[in-house]
């Protein structure tokens, strides 16, 4: 037999792609005693979460609450829900992400067409146009930050695109939300998914979803029995839903976090929330700049809470962070598909999109860089996100 | 904006059918901080889990772990791996979960066949035999430990009966695991689903599952690509297999909670752990069949962890039970389905079967019954149960 100690992981900061560290209000609420998942009081827990998450999600949708699984899980509920055998779904593909639900849209028997830019740049409208115009298509998928690129898609004139095609626009904000700019109702989105462990300083476990009354509208006068029982929003609807009809047991300490991490989403403020995330994500750039380490994604669209660089030519990527764990209890991402050895993804978070953190991933990188061979001015990267903090004070 | 204030649920007793109260050791393990889930520290906390589990299913199966998702997720990630569409499935369906096996059956393009027995009762070999034999299904599933009517299907022959026809057995331990004997390589078990909030003692979120390598063989060799993605073993089984694929992200916090269940569970014993159910279930027994409830299931095939008596006629089912919840604080069961309204599901689960919560539960609902006018003799169910504690003694 196996003899396995007490629990005991070693202290990390979490700067990659996510997970990011949960708050320590978040890790205090998860050691609250269990409610029943049909006690009153736990429906008052599920109003409260939902209410939170609409204020989170700029959004009055009814049907808006966390999925009992993580984020895959949440792009798989929008998909299987929205899409029956034979209907057409448009997926813009310029991302590992992306890809992704390319291949759970196929699974829903749709047919699928892929929209390809580069990894790295973002899609126009003009492009868009086009294709809802040759496709007509049921849904248009698109990711709003590629965590695989970390690229910034604008949103804003995409919801009236797609409605003027009769079109339903779904959005991948896994990791956006609590990060970025995000306004579901504003930018006319019918259904969007995030997860608990990025933007919103939960561990990972819970996929918010949102859906419009267009998207409710067309789930409720669905033709074929939806494919997974789990996700079955016409039966999951009425548990989150009015009539709390029991459909399966919720994931309640997860949702005793979510609804932690919310409160401090809004206590902080939306629009403070994204300013702190552009300000750390500006200081961290010009570090990462000064230290000459390259964004992968396009001018002008790079998401301030995931920062992919490209690794130096010669430098080996997984002898850096392996450094980076054990000397610093740091952690940063490597690249995926791709971008695989190539690309290093920095995640500034939540909670973790902190000044402190950014001269310390700085200050640790530096130091491996040098490990590596490569010449570093000593300093130069924090001396540069200094200088950006200076002049934002 | 609607103000949401600090987590403050009143304390419960859980005895319902679950979820059963998280072990203080749980909550503990739950506010622990993360570490990145591809950190190889949390791989090794991966491998120490799939071998708690392994030990607590007594099973050598390598593709065993939890499932990211609560109970339902597993029994659905067991049906769409096994079966591609025009599969022959048989269902002994004799309450509420076995008929949500067949829906699930249903969505994955099976041929189903329900092999059906009244509420309460169990299945016997002979009746299975010849369905086997008729249908050849490539499939048969069974619940072990029916929560709906509290009743404990025999299972030491039932995998040897399959395999004779070829047969993998699918087995529903949702409500056994942790709780009574359950024995899956010894009983030939070929898929296995169970939950992480009843036996276990920790929070709901989870569904630890279990394959044989004949189930996994079969899996393997689909022609068909799995309907849902994120329940994909022939990926998930990378991820929690040797190579440690990134798939999804794990839900880290989870994760600790259900090693830490299964190290109480181990630390315990699994023999001493069953034992300790069946006493307190006797004492439970004596007291509430003392207090004039009868039991639903059949004589001889009562689960322990889960005792469904049936409420007495003119008592109203939910008066009584919010008077337990708001004059105690404890939380037992309603029925489900036809069994609505007309039994009640007292749980003693885990970490909650204990003397102190039995004769608890017994003076709350005798003060209950008397509120609601039923001639109850003072104390009689806590004699009846002392009596037999005595005799264990």
């Amino acid at each position: 037999m196996t003899v396995v100690g007490q629990l005991n992981p070693s202290p990390r900061l979490l700067l990659g792609p996510g997970p990011s560290d949960a708050h320590p209000r978040v890790l205090s609420a998860m050691s609250t005693p269990l409610l029943g998942h049909l006690d009153p009081q736990f429906i008052t827990i599920m109003n409260e979460t939902q209410e939170l998450l609409r204020q989170a999600y700029l959004t009055k949708n009814p049907l808006t609450f966390p999925v009992s699984a993580t984020g895959m899980a949440g792009m798989e509920a929008c998909l299987v829900n929205l899409i029956e055998p034979g209907d057409k779904v448009v997926v813009c593909y310029a991302g590992y992400f992306s890809s992704r639900m390319i291949d759970v849209a196929g699974r829903t028997g749709a047919e699928v067409t892929v929209l390809e830019r580069p990894w790295g740049t973002v899609f126009d409208l003009q492009q868009i146009r086009e294709t809802l115009q040759r496709v007509r298509p049921k849904v248009l998928g698109i990711v709003h930050a590629e965590t695989s690129t970390g690229t910034l898609q604008p949103m804003e004139e995409l919801g009236n695109l797609c409605h003027e095609f009769d079109c339903l626009l779904l959005v991948d904000a896994v990791t956006s939300l609590g990060c970025t700019e995000l306004k579901v109702d504003e930018w006319g989105i019918d259904a969007i998914y995030s997860c608990s462990q990025k933007g919103l300083s939960c561990p990972p476990g819970l996929s918010p979803v949102s859906f419009s009354d267009r998207a409710t509208q067309v789930i409720k006068a669905r033709k074929s029995k939806v494919q997974s029982w789990y996700l079955d929003l016409t039966s999951v609807m009425q548990y989150w839903g009015g009539e709390r009809t029991y459909h399966h047991t919720a994931p309640i300490t997860m949702v005793y976090a979510i609804r932690e991490g919310l409160r401090l989403v809004l206590e902080e403020g939306l629009e403070a929330r994204w300013k702190r995330h552009w300000n750390n994500h500006k200081a961290l750039k010009a570090g990462l700049t000064a230290m000459g380490l390259p964004y992968t994604a396009q001018e002008g669209h790079q998401l301030p809470q995931l920062n992919a660089v490209r690794i130096p030519e010669g430098v080996d990527d997984l002898t850096v962070r392996k450094q980076m764990l054990a000397q610093f209890g740091i952690e940063i991402g490597g690249g995926l598909g791709d971008f695989k050895g190539k690309v290093w993804r920095i995640g500034m978070m939540g909670h973790n999109s902190w000044p402190k953190n950014v001269l310390l991933v700085l200050s640790a990188l530096e130091h491996c860089l040098r490990t590596a061979g490569v010449l570093v001015a000593p300093g130069c990267g924090v001396a540069a996100a200094e200088a950006v903090y200076a002049q934002l004070a």
